[in-house]
């Protein structure tokens, strides 16, 4: 079905370019008799947005959601729901002198190969951030499905920026994650987050991080093994987002230098519930959700635009040169990611929920 | 299309238990005229088999391919090739005792819940790593197929074990990857690995690992933005490896805490052809091929079957109990899982190279 | 992947009702370098407009396309081509009479308990024959396509109104088929169609009748055995068209009265190539196209909406009652399918050129 | 997805080859629960079964099922279900003459094309009549399960052989419709179609005909518009039996002579439910289930294979040549059809069922 589309049930169809008309998503598959219009929508997008903050470009854009099918008097009617943003009139000129001298780290030149120098190549076009807005979109959707039918609750916030990590993360710190402009809930290494990142953006630099995400509400075995597990679903729909190079679930990585004996979950009881002592396993074993929360950790790397100027080639020519892009970028894409990946992984479970039975086409 | 199946036009379905009849795969797709038969299939699942060194269980399963459907006087005829390996008469008994005592790190509570008791639990059923040698049969006709039509190659070898991590990887120790049976390129960290999974088994406990793979000789532009990128599907199709819990490209986690002009790959030209003096995005940048060698590191968890003693839950009496699990495990299952991943990994290139048009429906 | 989705590699994806804000489709998948741009698709559309000649509804839509992405400097660029037309304010208020009273013929009361009430029931909503546009708006991209890249034509005619039936088909009539109101190449035929039409009308009736579709020039081999036959995704596709009751290729029915020497085709050569005497099977053999023009004939059953007063239900009461549908409805919605047919039968056509992959991922 | 697989949550997987090991097939997304063994597939099987009396081929075959996977202590597991008929050592030498030599009627040709030559072409290979067993097996399954779940039942019978038609349907003759070897309940058309049928054998030449099929019991709102509306889906598996050249449902092609006030259905109340006065829609509108039975009519044009001499031409050269295809044919396929009717019917219901989440995951 090709690569603008994702899930099965709850579907994601996306459309749309940087410097187009607009940049837009169809959810199809949405049960009917979801209250729904752009208010549940625009506050994710808005903590999305750029402009926010110091740390973030100062490109303004007003992100507005329109819905243009598939709501009917307030509530969904179980048609696709296509949603958009119109662009701003942005100034293409810059980009000009992208068309054949790629910058290192974006997709400017496999771009240009795989589609002979048609595709739309200003602010990225296809392979823009931008696109994360209709993610956005698409996921705020899930968010509020999730929420009402099943009692699913997915968090994202920023738990490393370049060498800085945080700590101590609680559920009610966890719960304040907007309320600083990194989106760490460790006050003190948000601050000090903060710092370096203003620091890379002075030196014409960039950061990376990594957003920590934990869904939790789950029902016992949703995932559909081999090929579908949630591990395999959640991480497919992860990658997609621009600028993601490492995905693991629960212990993960440090997991791989733990023994069997530590790294085991042992069943327990609670509150009449099946649970387990520790939650190594991410609330996934053999693909299928445990009960446990889900936790999955997502690896950016830093933003591939810098101010400083780099080595590339001409590709017409095939002659080295340098480049210096202009524009006013993001000095570290993380602090505007965890909205994203909450509503990437709401997508996801929303599409296995339904998948499972565990929605039914009409909401009373 | 649900979760027996991966790919859109190299498509693999999965049938089997570990304990049923057989454990089998259809692949679907695949260009005629590919010379096949069972002699280009067996020699990569006998290097997965088990019982082949002193590091893995000792039980002997023969693991013989056969070819059922799909290919004709030596040739695939465009029809689907259904493959399979019969299993021996196995003795069940030793799992009646886990039917309502799920064992901590395994599928089996989730699975009771999901199938409501139906599942096949026996062995693990269709969540047993045997499965993994399906993914092998399929993957090894994307081996041929890639290197016949395209030249790419796909190399994949234990990089850690525990918390020892080899060094010093050349193109001339990868490839004798296969000589020892930790399948670690650097011979002094194999022999080191070898001997912790030894201790390892003797304490009764288990060890995890990492496995790198590189994968050369890839065309510019392999693979579909938005939700289909390389890493996408390849992320996915690895997570579908029992025990994979974390997926990473190119300098991945550790490139969060790189700045942008440290991981951007600048462009030249190496005898004519457009390189990258580094590759820290592991051979993908916006989820295309940029013409580089993919690189990809997978995270395994310390195999779930350990000799001791564990506590968990009786689910029927919801009742703490101990459960000791007999039978001959894997300490480690990261030494068979290299052909696995160089597999997995064939089979989503296999599949975007033709839905890119670089593989003709008919070999000449 | 739901029902609003058709295709595998030339994907098309529907969205909007009737009476909302638009009607809108995405087509993914097309090559990049076509050139395209709404005068492209306009024409077709306007040949399926309503309020061209007095036979057809008196309504007036201007129906007028826009492109929202995927073509950039007047070319396709390989991303995905989302094109809407807007709805203009119509009048809702005659539609609130039937929300508890389904209307004979239409698909009111399956979409009210499917959708529990929620649909938007406006001018029949998802299943108004307006989503037509959409079809002719995808296709209209896949006629061009298929001409540019190998040759491919399709023409659709009316050849049966009621009980009035079309005779002497010839290339060069067909080619005028536009040129009558009923568009039926046999003029004579056409003018008692068009009297059987008004004369429907008067009574406050309404006529089906058959469309004849024809596409030559097809490369041998196109079709996917077993179950994506050409047959099989073409009747898929035609019975998307509200009012489409029947299909049949080659001699169809008639055909199951005729004996195999009869309805065989004889294999010949011709200007070197082969072909075969008579054309029974419809360019269809196996599911696959033998390279003789491919026939397919569509059954329309007279237009639901009727000026009569009906018996039915108020399904809120269960109580039988009388409806007498107000507003200007088409007396016959066949002279307005030959665009629809024409396209729709393209969409699928290119789809499978692609998957058999004659035509390239970049047009040159 | 490619063209070997259909459905979407109740998917079937085709395999094998009329003279390879084995005909096969898979299906996926059975709900876990369903008691199920070979003896609930056989008896379809054998009901569709060559040399079952003297107006079929008199081909011996056994036509055994074994199921390889997916069924545990006599219930389905969730898991796929792999059926298979290993074939007998059926004598392949009579097929080389047609390697070179198209048979007119038959696949042969444009196989040859698409696949190069290297398709197995032996007995029809995957575009046999015998791959029609493997839809028996999937379908089987899907009749037990509506069955047991929804109360659905499908009867499908000869209403036509050649230009004889059978009248007198009633509830009591179809339920005797497998009684006579050509499955008619009219038994005086039977006896004139056995007639005619010998005749057509005697005279080396082969008669066509019309299957009508109906299922009862359904839900009402089945189906998913706009592409996957319940005759869009089940024409395209109908369509993917060989011979099918012709679909209608309701009153079909009959129904575009008829006026909109003889054709739309009124609605009433009977015993508390809604019903339709006549079933012009044949229980199908706006592509949703209106509650009434389904009435699908499925036209066979006349078997390909005929004992006559006919031209045809040698492909290597060419040059026209005569052609005397030996063997035993089936003089009309149509008497075998009828189970393959309800076992496809069933497939596609049993599917849209379980995405209407009509069915559960796991049956209690």
């Amino acid at each position: 079905m090709g690569g603008s589309m994702i899930g099965e049930r709850f579907v994601a169809v996306s459309f749309g370019e940087s410097h187009g008309r607009c940049v837009g998503i169809i959810v199809d598959g949405c049960p009917a008799g979801l209250p729904l219009e752009e208010t549940d929508i625009q506050p994710l997008l808005d903590l999305r947005k750029p402009g926010q903050s110091i740390i973030t470009t100062q490109r303004r854009e007003e992100d507005k959601v329109e819905i243009l099918s598939g709501i009917f008097n307030g509530f969904t009617t179980g048609a696709p729901i296509c949603m958009l943003i119109w662009n701003n009139d942005s100034d293409a000129k810059p980009y000009e002198m992208i068309k054949n001298i790629p910058r290192p780290g974006h997709a400017d030149y496999p771009a240009m190969v795989r589609y002979g120098g048609f595709a739309d190549y200003r602010g990225s076009g296809r392979f823009s951030g931008r696109l994360t807005a209709t993610l956005v979109m698409a996921g705020a959707i899930a968010v509020k499905l999730l929420k009402i039918t099943l009692g699913i609750e997915t968090v994202a916030y920023t738990t490393e920026i370049g060498d800085i990590r945080a700590h101590n993360m609680t559920k009610e710190n966890i719960a304040t994650r907007y309320d600083n402009e990194v989106r760490c809930p460790d006050l003190q290494a948000a601050q000090s987050m903060k710092e370096a990142i203003l620091q890379a953006r002075k030196s014409g630099d960039s950061l990376g991080g990594i957003i920590e995400c934990i869904s939790s509400g789950l029902p016992v075995g949703m995932g559909e093994p081999i090929f579908a597990s949630l591990e395999s679903d959640l991480s497919k729909a992860l990658f997609s987002i621009p600028a993601v190079k490492a995905v693991e679930f629960g212990s993960g990585f440090a997991g791989s230098k733990m023994r069997g004996s530590e790294n085991n979950d042992s069943y327990m009881i609670k509150n009449g519930k099946v649970i387990t002592k520790t939650n190594n396993a991410g609330g996934i074993l053999g693909g299928l959700s445990n009960g446990m929360p889900i936790v999955v950790r997502v690896g950016f790397k830093p933003a591939a635009s810098v101010a400083m100027t780099q080595q590339t080639l001409d590709v017409s020519t095939n002659e080295q040169t340098n480049l210096t892009v202009p524009g006013r970028h993001d000095p570290c894409v993380v602090p505007r990611a965890p909205p994203v990946v909450e509503c990437v992984v709401s997508m996801v479970l929303a599409d296995h929920a339904i998948r499972s039975g565990l929605i039914p086409l009409v909401l009373k």
